[in-house]
C-alpha cells in the first residue's frame, strides 16, 4: 500500500511514445510542474495530452511543445501560447477543442464507467459537427463521449504514501476529476505527510484512485497574469477621475448588484468588479474556474498564485 | 444572503401535494429527520420520494408511509421495511427500483444538466425493460434518464446561515449528490455555526446550492441493525473453536488478502471479514455505501451512528 516514488522519473518510467496523458491544471494553476519537466526530459514523443490550456511559451505544457513531444491537444482555451498557434497553422499539432464544462463532464464519465453521455451545450456551433442530436424535454443536445487517459499527472498539496490527496484552493480544478479517469495516475505534492495525518473527511481524492505519489521539488507556481489593486482603483486615494475608464465601467455594474446575488465573473472588465462591492453587502462572486468566493484582486504581495489563475491584462 | 429558516414547519411551508421530493441518506445515516417529520405533520400528500431507502416502519420515511403521504418511492433497497412491502402488494404504493450507482449517477445528471447518460448497468436485465440499448466499445449500454425534484432535503453535520455544508463520516451519502438536483434544497444541521467559521478547502457543499437552512433538534440518529465486536470473534478470548461458522468463514477468507488490497466487503459474512485482517497488513476495505477505510465492528459503547449504517443481522 505503500506508494511512494522517489521522483518524477521513477514516477513515469513506464511512460511510452504515443499514450494519452491527463494533466490537471487550469492555467498555470495547480499543474504538475515536476512531471511535465520529466516528460520533456525522457523525451517520449507523440503524446496526446489533456488539458484544460496549453501552458505558456515557456512554461507549463509549452515546454512540451517547444521539444515537439505533443502530437495532439485536447483542451478548452489554449490562447496565451504562440507557439501552440504556430504549430496547429502549421500542421504539426493536432488539437481538438471543447466547451469548458463539456471537457470537465467528459473526463468525469471517464471516470464513472460512462461512455457518452447528452449536453445542451454547443448545439448548433462547430461544436455539434459529426455528433448525434437529440431532442430531451424539448431542447437539442448533443451526444458526448467520454474521455479517458493512458495517465493521469495530477498536483495536490498534501498526500500520503497511501496516496489521499488535498488540494488548496482553486488547484483542485481539473486535478479532483482527472484522477478518475485514467489507467495510472500519479500525483506529486508539495508536502508528502505521514499516514493519518489527513482528517478523512477532508480528503479530497481518496487513495484508490492514485497509483503513484511523490513529493515535488521547486515548485515555481507562476502567476499568469499578475495584477494587483491599487488604492486608486477603490477610490481610497482619490475621486472617480483619478479611475481608468474600465474601473469606472465596473463601478456603475457593481451598483445593479443586490444582496444575495450570485455573480459569475468573466476575464476582463467583469473581474474588476469584484472591486467595487459595496461596503456590508453580501454576494458571492464566482470566477471563470468555477470557484465561489472570489474577492477583489489582490495588495500588492499578497498575490497567491494557487487562488489566482488568469487575470486581466493591463 | 441570510438562508436561516426557524425550523423544519417553516422551511416546508411552499411545499404541496404532488411534490418530488429527493431525501438524502443510506439506510437511517444522515437522514433529514426534522424535515420527515415535518412533512408527517403538515400532512403533505401523493408525494415522490427518491432516496436510497424507505426507512424502517417506524422511522425515517416509514413514517410518512404510515400516513398514506406516499404515492411512489424511487429507491434501490427497500427490504426492511414491511409496511412497504404489503403497501406496493396491495397497490397502494409505486415503486421504482433502480441499481444503487445508477440511481445516484441519475441524480447527478440531473444536478449538472444531462437530461441522459449510457452505463452498462442493468442490461439483460428487468430494469433494462423499455429503455434504449446501445453499444459502446463493443459493449452493450443502458440509456438512463436524470433525476431531479421539487425539493431536495439533505443532513449536515454543520452549516452557515450561507448555506456552506460539512458532512461527517458516511452522512455524506446521497445528500451531496441531492443538493444540486432540486429546485428548492432545505438542509437541516446539527450546528449552525457563524460565517467563515467552515474551512472553504474543507466545505462539502457550497452554498450555493442551499436556499434554507435550519439547526435541527432532537436528532435520535438511529442504527438500523446494531452489532459489535465480542472478544471472543477476535480470538482474544478463546480459540477458533469459540468462534461462530460465520465467523470461521471470515477468518478463511481473510487469509486470501494480501498487502495493498482494495476490499469491497458486502453486507452479510463479508463484513465480518474486516475483524480478521492480519496484524500488519495494509488494506482498504470498502464498504456497501461506498466508504472506504472500513474498520472491524466497533466495541460496545464506541459505535458511531454517523458511520454505521446497516450491519450484519444476528
Amino acid at each position: 500500500m505503500d506508494k511512494r516514488v522517489a521522483n518524477a522519473d521513477a514516477a513515469i518510467a513506464k511512460l511510452q511514445d504515443g499514450a494519452t496523458i491527463l494533466l490537471g491544471g487550469f492555467g498555470l494553476c495547480g499543474i504538475p510542474e515536476n512531471l511535465i519537466a520529466a516528460v520533456r526530459k525522457r523525451g517520449t514523443k507523440n503524446l496526446t495530452l489533456v488539458s484544460n490550456n496549453a501552458g505558456l511559451d515557456d512554461f507549463g505544457i509549452g515546454l512540451l511543445l517547444q521539444t515537439r513531444q505533443v502530437k495532439k491537444m485536447i483542451a478548452t482555451y489554449v490562447g496565451e501560447n504562440k507557439l501552440f498557434e504556430q504549430l496547429v497553422l502549421k500542421g504539426e499539432l493536432e488539437v481538438e477543442l471543447n466547451p469548458q464544462g463539456t471537457m470537465a463532464e467528459r473526463l468525469r464519465a471517464g471516470g464513472a464507467g460512462i461512455p457518452a453521455f447528452f449536453t445542451p451545450t454547443g448545439v448548433g456551433t462547430l461544436i455539434a459537427e459529426g455528433k448525434e442530436v437529440r431532442d430531451f424535454d424539448g431542447r437539442p443536445h448533443l451526444m458526448e463521449r467520454s474521455l479517458r487517459g493512458d495517465f493521469a499527472f495530477v498536483k495536490a498539496w498534501k498526500g500520503d504514501r497511501w496516496g489521499n490527496l488535498i488540494f488548496r484552493k482553486t488547484t483542485r480544478n481539473y486535478n479532483a476529476v482527472m484522477v478518475a479517469a485514467a489507467d495510472h495516475v500519479i500525483a506529486e505534492v508539495e508536502e508528502l505527510v505521514e499516514l493519518g495525518e489527513l482528517e478523512p473527511d477532508q480528503i479530497h481524492t481518496p487513495g484508490v484512485y492514485v497509483n503513484a505519489i511523490f513529493q515535488g521539488v521547486g515548485y515555481e507556481k507562476r502567476i499568469e497574469k499578475r495584477t494587483v489593486r491599487k488604492r486608486a482603483e477603490v477610490g481610497e486615494a482619490g475621486s472617480s477621475a483619478t479611475l481608468a475608464k474600465t474601473d469606472f465601467i465596473a463601478r456603475r455594474v457593481a451598483e445593479e448588484l443586490r444582496d444575495g446575488f450570485y455573480v459569475n465573473l468573466g476575464i476582463g472588465i467583469p473581474t474588476l468588479v469584484a472591486n467595487h462591492i459595496p461596503a456590508g453587502m453580501e454576494v458571492v462572486l464566482q470566477s471563470e474556474n468555477g470557484m465561489l468566493g472570489v474577492g477583489p484582486f489582490p495588495w500588492e504581495g499578497e498575490e497567491d498564485p494557487d487562488l489566482i489563475t488568469r487575470e486581466r491584462k493591463q
